[in-house]
C-alpha cells in the first residue's frame, strides 16, 4: 500500500519535472527531488486526504510539491556554508554534482516550481481551496516555518553540549532551543503534508486541529529517531555521514537527554500519535505502519 | 510624483516586514529589501495599475512583493559562489553583514514571504485574480524566469569576449546568449511588475500584450544602460564595484557590440517604448521620465 503510493509519487514527480531549457537547472532540481527515498511527506499527504474522504488523485500535485520543497531544504542545508555535507541518501549532494552556484539556484527554483506545480495541476480544486494551499505552503516553507528552524539550528552550533548540563537554567535554554528546531525544521513540513491533504479533502476545523497535533508529535518523534540513528547506525544504513553530531558537540536529543530518555520520549510521542488517531476515529494502515517503524528505532 | 510612489513603497515595505522571531532572519531579509534604491519595479507596477484605470492602493502589496523578489535575486547573486560582490548600492552585501548561511536563507525566505505578502494584503482582489498574480510571480521568479537568466549568465562566464568576434557563427552565439540573459535576468522582472499592475487593473489581453512588449524592450534597454554605466562610471556614482566586467573579459552589450552601437541600440529601444505607449494611447509622466532617464545614459 505504501509502496503503491511511493511508485505513484515517483512516476508523477518524473512527469511534473521535464528537463526544459536551461537544462542544467532543471537537471539539478530533478536530481535531488528524485533521489531514492521513502517519500514520507507526500505519502502522508495522500493518506490524510484519503483518510478524510477525499480523492487521492486530487492530492497528487500537492504531495509532489511538498517533496520538491523538502528537496529544496536538503539542497540548501547541504551547502558548504551550511552543514557542508557531501552525501545524502547515499548519493553525492547537489552542489557536489552541479556546483555551488547551481545548487543555490536549483533550491531557489524549486521554491517557486513547487507551488506552481500545485496551481497548474489542481485547477479542479477551485480558486478558494488553491489559495488556502498556497497559504499553508508559504507559511511552512518560509521564515515562520522550516527556515526559522534552520536559522536557530545554525545559531545553536555555537552551543557545545559539553558546556551544558551544569546549571538548570542553562539546561532549560538548550531544551527549548532543541524543541524549537525540531518543531520548525521537521514537524512544520509534516504538518504541511497532513494539513494540505486534509484541506483538499474538505476536513473541518476539529479534524484539522487533530491532524496538526498528530503532525507535531510525529515530527518531533521522527527527529528524535533520527538523532538516535545518528548515534547508533553506520554510513551504509543511513546513506549520509554520521557521528558528526557527536564529534562536534552538537545539540541533539540524545546529546541533551541521553540515549535511554530519548528512546522513552520517542515511545511516548508515538503512543500519543496512536491516541490521536483513536480519539478521532481515524483509521489508516499506512500511518500505523509509519508509527510502528519509527517506534522500533 | 515618482517620489510620492517611492515614499509610499518604502513606508509599506517597512510595515509589511516587522522583525519577528528568529530576529536574525527577518533582519537579514529586511536589510537588502530596504537598502536605498529607486524602487523602479514597484513604481512601474503601481503606475501601470493606475494607467489602466485601477486603484493604486490595490497594487501596493504586489508592488512591494516584487521589490522583495528583486532583493532575493540580489542577495543570492552577490554570494561568494555567484558574483562574489561585497558592495551593493553603496552598502555591504547581505552575506558580508549576516554571513553566507543566513544570506542564503534570507533569500529563500523572501521567495515565500513575497507571495505571502500579496495574499495576506490583497484579499479584496478576489481569489481568481490572486491566483493569476501567483502564476505571474512564480513564472518570473523561477527556472523559466530570472533563474534561467542567472544560470545562463553563470555559464557564459566561461566565454571570454576576447576569444570572440572572429567568426560570424561564434558572434551569433554570443549575441543570442546575451539577449537570453538580458531577457530573463532583467526584462522578466520588469514584465512581472507591469503585467501584475495591469492584471490588478483588469486590463484586457491586448493591453497586457502591449505592456509585456513594453517591458521586454525597457528591460533590455535598462540592461544595456547598466552595461554602459559599468564601462563609464565610478564606484561613487554606482555604489558597487565596477570595471570587473571588462577585467574578466565578461560578455556584456558593450564588450560585444562596442560603446557606440550600444548607445544607438539603447536609443532605438527607448524610442520603441515611446511608440508602444503612443500606439496604445497610454499616458504616463512617470514612464516618460523613466524612459528619458535611461536614454540619457
Amino acid at each position: 500500500m505504501t509502496n503503491d503510493y511511493i511508485e505513484l509519487i515517483n512516476k508523477k514527480l518524473d512527469e511534473f519535472m521535464p528537463i526544459n531549457y536551461p537544462h542544467k537547472i532543471f537537471k539539478a532540481m530533478k536530481y535531488t527531488v528524485t533521489l531514492p527515498g521513502k517519500r514520507l511527506r507526500p505519502v502522508m499527504c495522500l493518506e490524510t486526504c484519503k483518510m478524510f474522504g477525499g480523492k487521492v488523485e486530487d492530492a497528487i500535485p500537492t504531495a509532489c510539491a511538498i517533496e520538491m520543497l523538502h528537496a529544496q531544504t536538503l539542497i540548501h542545508d547541504d551547502l558548504p556554508c551550511m552543514d557542508n555535507d557531501n552525501y545524502r541518501r547515499g548519493q553525492l549532494t547537489n552542489h557536489m554534482v552541479f556546483g555551488e552556484a547551481n545548487a543555490v539556484l536549483a533550491g531557489d527554483a524549486l521554491l517557486t516550481f513547487a507551488p506552481q506545480t500545485i496551481l497548474k495541476n489542481s485547477k479542479q480544486l477551485g480558486a478558494e481551496k488553491l489559495l488556502k494551499l498556497m497559504e499553508e505552503f508559504f507559511h511552512a516553507a518560509g521564515a515562520f516555518g522550516v527556515i526559522a528552524g534552520q536559522v536557530v539550528d545554525i545559531e545553536s552550533e555555537r552551543l557545545n553540549i559539553n558546556d551544558c548540563k551544569t546549571e538548570n537554567e542553562d539546561f532549560e535554554f538548550y531544551a527549548q532551543t532543541l524543541d524549537y528546531i525540531h518543531t520548525h525544521k521537521t514537524a512544520d513540513l509534516f504538518k504541511l503534508a497532513l494539513r494540505s491533504g486534509a484541506i483538499i479533502a474538505d476536513a473541518n476545523d476539529e479534524q484539522l486541529n487533530a491532524i496538526t497535533e498528530f503532525g507535531q508529535n510525529l515530527g518531533v518523534a521522527f527527529q528524535i529517531a533520527d538523532d538516535i540513528l545518528d548515534e547508533t547506525s553506520t554510513f551504509e544504513e543511513m546513506g549520509k555521514t554520521l557521528g558528526k553530531d557527536k564529534e562536534e558537540g552538537k545539540l541533539t536529543y540524545v546529546s541533551l537527554y541521553g540515549l535511554e530518555k530519548a528512546k522513552k520520549d520517542l515511545n511516548d510521542l508515538i503512543d500519543k500519535c496512536f491516541n490521536i488517531l483513536d480519539e478521532n476515529n481515524l483509521k489508516s494502515e499506512i500511518f500505523e505502519k509509519i508509527l510502528k517503524k519509527i517506534k522500533a528505532v
